[in-house]
């Protein structure tokens, strides 16, 4: 076992992303206990040999470091510092490392509420996806004092390919990945009103794929989502309700500062008409389908709806 | 001198794309002769080895393969069949290579009046930029009949890398160009949204530029079009106009067909902002100095905006 060990780490949310982080974790010869509100998750995470626990603040008890990995702002606050938070039973010195994209503002808050109980605190949010969860390949955009980025060395080594160290605050790490959640959600919109423009023009989508990847109207979403298109395939790899949630954000932060997100706002509203249409829970490449429902086109595995369905 | 002397080439507008294949042409060791309404782009092609003309219809006598470079439909239609117009000065059995950016329905016209002349046509608008252009590396989105293809493919050959063969008719390649017009027009808009959102929440644009090229938010026009706006440089590569253009294309074509396009749509209005602000022919990255300066930020090379100028 390797030296690692005498770390304690705690993950809380063991979804797709913070189970890749756990189990990198266990491999890594960490001593590592977890929590979720899904059972069967903490069970897949037992069965991985971590010590589940069945609330944050038993999870937590004695850990150096504690990863929260889950949904947004509201979770995130209940996790730390809920009825049965995790934060005051850390060790003491110890860091929280907190992943949910969320505003810069309330990056900020949890920073002060855990340096008030003596915490270190990295606002790290995360980009890659499951694939690179498991991995041990993440890519973090993180901000923090220093102290607590040397603390918290061995785990970010362990669970991230790339650690972006963006400025010793709370808050420059959650804005820049909102900065990043703007494109990906202004991308993933286009790529769906594009290939199903192409759809309507009766072209080869499969064919508009090939040629725009290699040309210069690619993205790494078009490129990432459009297969689920041509596959027919809307298994939520990422929902639509991260986007209405993440692009809602984008515009908050953008009407308080005075700041106009025209691109932003349009895309946020082609998720809200997705999920209205009631594929919040479905991939966010969900979007072509909105749009060709609308339009009467039949992307593959779509029956083609009819008028009673309009 | 190769074999390739043997057929005559014309090419009409030689602006940076269509000198660069006009060069490349040359460098091929085909006869290549050419024309422009800016006196300055014919002397230098004339300095490169090629034979000027004033008109299409001079450019044009006795060729084999006409490739038209111009901007638009309207130019293209004055090139091939206007009062000076190339068609009908060319070799009987010609090929016309239209590489302008075009509905699908003009494409068809253009294909159905070369016929007529007992002329081939390629529908084939380009991408690639001036430096590949140069390089005789372009990616032509291409349809027409079969046996325009075998004559013209010595040409096609000469001045591109990759040429997409997508169907037997014309309007198919407009189509293609089109739908990758729209994403890149969308993908523009984007990043300047996104950087100069960046910008408003006081991050470090450039290392912002680092990490979001390594992350999900990256597009080919990210990547490409942002360090004009780091470099405060908007000299013209590709022109807001042409956007404005291009994207009024998209929005026409889905106004016919009742087909919504918002993300298009808000992008083109975004274009025709920066367009009225006075910025039409600058760098279509200019759209991040239009929203800097309504939102009164300083981006590199903008002198923060005084009370008067707003």
């Amino acid at each position: 076992m390797s030296s690692n060990s005498k770390l304690k780490i705690c993950v809380v949310g063991l979804g797709s992303m913070g189970f890749g982080m756990a189990h990198s974790l266990l491999r890594g010869g960490f001593d590592v206990s977890g929590c979720d509100v899904n059972a069967e998750a903490v069970a897949r995470f037992v069965a991985a040999g971590g010590r589940g626990a069945a609330s944050p603040d038993d999870a937590a008890r004695g850990a150096d470091v504690l990863i929260s990995v889950v949904v947004n702002e509201r979770q995130t606050d209940e996790v730390l510092f809920g009825e049965n938070g995790a934060a005051a039973q850390m060790a003491k010195g110890g860091t929280v490392l907190s992943s949910a994209t969320m505003s810069p503002d309330a990056a900020r808050r949890f920073s002060t509420r855990s340096e008030a109980l003596g915490l270190g605190y990295i606002d790290a949010p995360i980009s890659g996806g499951a694939v690179r969860a498991a991995a041990g390949e993440l890519t973090i955009m993180a901000s923090g004092a220093p102290a607590a980025f040397v603390h918290a060395r061995p785990v970010l080594d362990c669970i991230a390919a790339n650690v972006y160290e963006l400025g010793d605050k709370a808050g420059t790490g959650a804005a820049f990945k909102i900065v990043n959640q703007l494109l990906a959600g202004a991308h993933i919109a286009a790529a769906c009103e594009a290939i199903t423009f192409a759809k309507a023009m009766d072209l080869d989508i499969a064919k508009v794929y090939e040629v725009i990847t290699a040309s210069a109207g690619n993205s790494w979403m078009f490129e990432n989502r459009v297969p689920h298109i041509l596959e027919g395939d809307y298994a939520p790899r990422s929902a639509v309700d991260i986007f209405t949630k993440d692009l809602g954000i984008v515009t908050d932060i953008g009407r308080g500062l005075k700041f106009p997100t025209p691109i932003a706002s349009m895309a946020l509203q082609m998720f809200v008409m997705t999920a209205a249409a009631g594929m919040g829970r479905d991939d966010d490449a969900s979007v072509a389908r909105m749009i060709a429902g609308l339009a009467g086109l039949e992307l593959p595995g779509m029956a083609r709806p009819t008028d009673a369905e309009i």
